[in-house]
This record gives C-alpha cells, structure tokens and sequence, in this order.
C-alpha cells in the first residue's frame, strides 16, 4: 500500500490544505477587519502554492490532489482502477494532516469543527458552476496547453476565489477538511453535502460531455 | 448555428463577464469601503481569469471575446466573413448570461440596470487610448509572441484597470453587458454610447494603420 | 528624422509613463488613505505593464525606454552612434506625453509642477543602489536568459517600488516627466538632480565593469 | 579568495536581504495599521526579487544564497569541498550587508538589534516544516522543472510568508542577518536558535531521504 504515487498525493493534498488554512488565518490575524485584504493574501498565497506543487509532484502521481479530478482521470485511462480508491484515501487524509498541521503551527486546537455558515441557492449554484469550470481548465487545458498546466491551474482558483459566491472549493476531500478548522476557510459540517452534491453533479456532466 | 466555435465564444465571454463581475462584487462586500483593494482583486482575477480562457480556448475559437477583435480578425483574413456575425452574436449573449450568472451566484436580482455614471470628456479620451492600446497590444503579440499571447492580455488588461480613467472597457460586448449590473463594475445604460463610439473610432484608426 | 524605431521608443515611453502615472493616480484616490495600497497597485501594474511593453515592442527597438539603457547599448555597440540622440529625444518626449496624456484622461490640469520633496542622503544612496541593480539585471538578463527579459526586468521594478526609498526611478527621462505631476508619483523639481546624478554615477560605473 | 562564484554569493544574497528588508519596512511605513497589506507588499517583492535574482546568478554561481541549499548540494556533488565555506561565508557577510544597505537607504541607524519575538513550540513547528518544503521543492524542482526553478522556488516563498506561522526563514545567513534589523521582517536575537535549530534538523532529514 505504501507506495511513492500515494504518499505524493497524501503530502501534496497537505501542501495544499497547509495553503489555504494558513494563509487565511495569518490574512484574519492581520487585516484589521479588511476581508478584501485577507482573501487577496488567500488567493495569492493558495494561486502560488497549488503552481509550485503541481509543478514538483506532478511528474509523480499527476498532482491530482481531488477526487473528482482522480475520478476523471480514471475514466479518461489515465488512472488505473487499483490506484482510484488508494488515492482518494490519500487525498482525504492528506486534506485532514494538512489544516491539523496548520493548527498546530499556528498554536490552535487541533481539533475543531467549523461555524461558519455556507449555504443558499446562489453558493449551491456557484459551486456546480465553479467546479464545471475547473474539471473543464484542466481538461482543455491538458489537451491543448500541457506545458501551463501548472499555471494555468493556479490562476483559475486565484480569479474562482473571487468570482464566486462559494469560493471555489470543487473538491470533496477540501470540503470535509476545511469543514475541521474555525477559520476563514471554514465551512460548517451541516453545510458539507450543499457542497458535495452540485461537486458530484458537476463532475457527472463533465463525464457526459467528454464522453461524447 | 450551433457550432463548436461559436459555443467556444459564447462561453468564454459568458466566463470573462462573470470573473470581471463576481470579483468585483466580492471586493466591494469584502473591502470595508476601501475600494483600491477592490480594484486590486477585481484586476487581479480578470487577469488570471483572462489568462486562463486564452490559454484554453484560444485553440478553438480564437478566443476573441470581443466584437472589435473579431472585424480586426476578419479584416486580416483570420476570420471568416460568414463567421463575423455569429461570432459577434456569441460574444453579446455570452456577456449577458455571464453578468446573469454573477447575480444568480450571490443572490441578487437578475434583471439589473447600473446607475453608475461614467462620463467626460476624459474617460472618453481615457475608452479611446485604452481601445487603440488593447488593439495594438493583440496585433503586435500576436505578431512577435504568438506563444506568450495570453500573458501579454491578461497583463494588458490587469494594468488597464489602474492606468485608465475609463478602466480599460475597450468592448462594445462587455460594455452593454457591464450595463445590467448594478455593482462595482457596473456603467448606466446612458454612458454605454460614450464608450462604443471611442472603442469603434480606435478599431478604425488601428485597421487604418495595419492596412498601410 | 520619423523612423519606426524612434517611434516605438516614443510610444512605448509614453506608455510606461501613463502607466506610472495613472495607476498611481487611481490608487491615491481610492485607498481611503492607505499608501501601501496605492504603492501594491502601482507596482503590480508597472510590472505588469512593462511586460507588455517589452514583450510587444522589444522586436522592434529593443524596448529602453531609458537614457541610461540606450547608451549602455551604444556602449556595448547594440546601438548605433547616430540613433542614440534620437533615441534619448524620443524617450524624453514620450515620458512627458505620457504623463500629459493621463492628466488629460483623468481630469487634471495638464501642465503642472510636483511637490512632493524625495530628497537626503538615503534616497541618493538609494537611487544610486537601484540604477546599478536596474542596469545590472539588464545586462545579465540579456547575457544569461534573453528570452525572459521582459519578465526579469518587470519583477525588479515591482520589487524596485517597495524596497527602495527612492522607489526605483532609475532612469532620467521618468525622473523629469515625473516632476511634471502633482500626483502619486510626482518628484519636485527641485529635486530632480538628485536623482539625475545618481543614475549617471551608476551608468559609468556599470560601463567600467562591463569594459573589465 | 575573491572569486566570481563567491562575489555572486555575497551580491546575490545581499540583494535578497534588501529585497525583504525594504519591502517590509516600506509597507509597515505606509499601511496605516494594516500589516496583511504590509505582508502582501513583502511576500510579493520578495517572491518577484528572488525570481530576479535566480535568473540571472544561477548561471554563474548557481544562486544559493543559503547555506542549507549548498550543504546539499556539496553533499549531491553539485558543489565542490573548497568552496562550500567560502560560499557560507559569502551568504552570511552579504545577508548582513543587505540588512544594513537598507538601513542606510530609509535613513535608519545602521547597526540595529531587533526586539521582535518570535518563539514557542507552534513558530518552531512551523519553521520545521517550512525548511522541509522549501528543501523538498528545490530538489524535485531541479530534478523535474529545471528551467522554471526560479519561478518555483519564488513562489514557494511568497505562499510561505502567508501559510507559515514563522513566516518562511529556512535560512540560517537570512536568520541572523534579520536579528539586525528593529523591522518588520527583524527577529530578536534570542529567538535565532529556536530557529536556526529547526532548520537544520530539516536539512538532515531531507538528506537521509535523498540519500535512499
């Protein structure tokens, strides 16, 4: 089981999440009630990080670091069967060790669960609509412009941080992670499955569209 | 009529549309009145956003976007003329379901009118420079860097938005669609001429110049 | 006299100038009285617009935009002897259009004198640093990694505005149109020669080493 | 003893430590109580610095500018014996010049002690794994992304001055040079072990790992 493509996407699902947490919680610490401030350090910081891991891991396992984007690979043959539910397993506990290892950096409780609500018909929306986009860039992007793929990655969650109400998660394994940790990048457990589905939904139709 | 490329323009416009509106908003709800921050992660993201679009769906349609590069691209042979139209009807659809689709995602009223006034001779003078820079901008990269063409608009467009009075329209398209937005990156309906005609003047003057 | 080169150096000064002017401009009257905000949009739109600039412009006149970079071309024999006064005059001339040019775009009276006192021994030494590091980044960026430059040489002046306290003027035609607004990024006349010196002082002694 | 490789060393890092240095101080000077803005300005030029830097002295020393990063390559064989201490040396006399070629530029009192304490278990985890990644992504990154290194390892600092709660030293030379200096970026004197310490023992874990 413990095998170099699993351990890579286990440590660059923790990269990730380490991103995103931590650069929300130092933005809050700091901008004196600015969130504008905060979520330009956010969507920099996580733009930055997600170009430099896809570029280093990438070669490794694909830099997957999502389930839907697993899923989608796998269907496409890029991925065998063996390696789909190893992955995902990967990517969720590598989400979770991520914000945890955030926590314990930042001297916060490690274990915490979210208040923060998201949810209404407009982030449900969103979500469908921002991971439609995401599956669809790495898709034409992958075809069309494999050497950017890194950059071009990045730069879609740093505008799909702003340009959409739920703020662009498109990721299972993201959703319940950030769902463990109180912080700007928290979502409340009971608002996980408004995130989920319309993920799920999403990658379903990419799956339709593709296959065509 | 439904054809993949005129699909291509229509989405992607409908993608620009939405970046340039949904980050806009989010700045404006986020930034505590501060509106240079808004400015700096709605220029941000519409140049990320911007990049992303050309990078990935440059290889089918071009991605134009833009009424005003489409007749640049049918006036050098690049386009065809029985595509003109289409293309252009692609690009205005697609403006309008994107700013729709912002509002949708943050729950406000669809149907919207801007009553933001932006008028004066200066950001006249300011759509008409920024329209022959934009213009010139795509001839020359695409002359000399073809390659780096979507690095070079999404630059082009992420200074424009600092530099110019008129924050860098340039594009009958998203001008009228800007006009059903009540929001940050809004224009009323009665300053859209102000803005077309210096755009139109700059596409003669720069066709003009290309032709010698 | 009307040549395409000096053409492009006139427009392309023109166009870095307006970029200076305009993003600092817009900042000041947006940040709500925070100049750090005002100095990251400037900063991030010079870069991004000096990107542009050279990428589009560099094919046809090298893209110096600078006093200081044209005799250093001269020098290394890039450059011949009867282009480098043109050269200098068009840069000159276009700096001044460019700052005219977004007075005129932002409402402001065109002619008009800076205030803002940039003086002391520190922002001498300062200026003096930032010539040597400019002229330096040029000439090893085109020795080592050419087709970078325009890259190279816009993330030193994002950098330049924020680590430097004379805030990398680094360039005699920029330092004498920036006297000529009353704005963000205007230079009292006055102190005009204290930038001047400093930037030939450095221009000689880089001439030195690269002659060793 | 003066050797070209060595002077890059010295130059190169001193550039770094201005870079961090001014950009810090700028922003702390004009963002009127809101440090995010401040740490947005420094993690930003100090990524586009470093980018600078890297491109344009890797050729000739391979730009280290870390004693950690010639360690390793000394023990990779990428480094001969004989100049790993003049190398170290280089990189702590030039971080030290940097610190105080900034003071002199902001006309600060050269020789300086910072009082900022950065301490506890939390900052030392956090630099523990900061010095693991930055280790990680230089070695996967010359090993899979050769020529886009210094955009790599740029950004790998401006996310880590975000994610991390010791802000991203990694660095023993930048450690001690930023005790010098009563700035935004400084760290008291005492705090430097809890640093230095850390980092080291990240430096033989990644070693042990690449030794495998």
């Amino acid at each position: 089981m413990l095998n170099k493509k699993y351990l890579t996407e286990f440590f660059g699902t923790a990269g990730l999440l380490s991103v995103i947490t931590g650069s929300g919680f130092m933005g809050q610490g700091l901008a004196a009630g600015n969130d504008a401030v905060t979520l330009l350090g956010n969507s920099i910081a996580t733009g930055a990080g997600l170009y430099v891991l896809i570029m280093i891991l990438g070669p490794i396992s694909g830099a997957h670091f999502n389930p839907l984007v697993s899923v989608m690979a796998y269907r496409q043959k890029q991925l065998k069967q063996n390696d789909l539910l190893p992955y995902i397993a990967s990517q969720i506990t590598g989400a979770i060790s991520g914000v945890w290892m955030t926590h314990l950096m930042f001297n916060l409780p490690i274990i915490q669960a979210s208040t923060k609500i998201r949810t209404g018909l407009g982030i449900w929306v969103s979500e469908l609509m921002a991971t439609l986009i995401l599956l669809t860039v790495i898709y034409l992007g992958l075809k069309y412009a494999k050497k950017q793929i890194a950059m071009i990655v990045a730069l879609t969650v740093t505008a799909g941080y702003w340009f959409t109400s739920s703020t662009f998660f498109c990721n299972p394994a993201v959703t319940f992670a950030r769902s463990l940790t109180d912080t700007f990048v928290g979502i409340a457990p009971q608002n996980i499955l408004g995130f989920v589905i319309p993920q799920v939904i999403a990658l379903m139709l990419i799956l339709k569209i593709i296959k065509k």
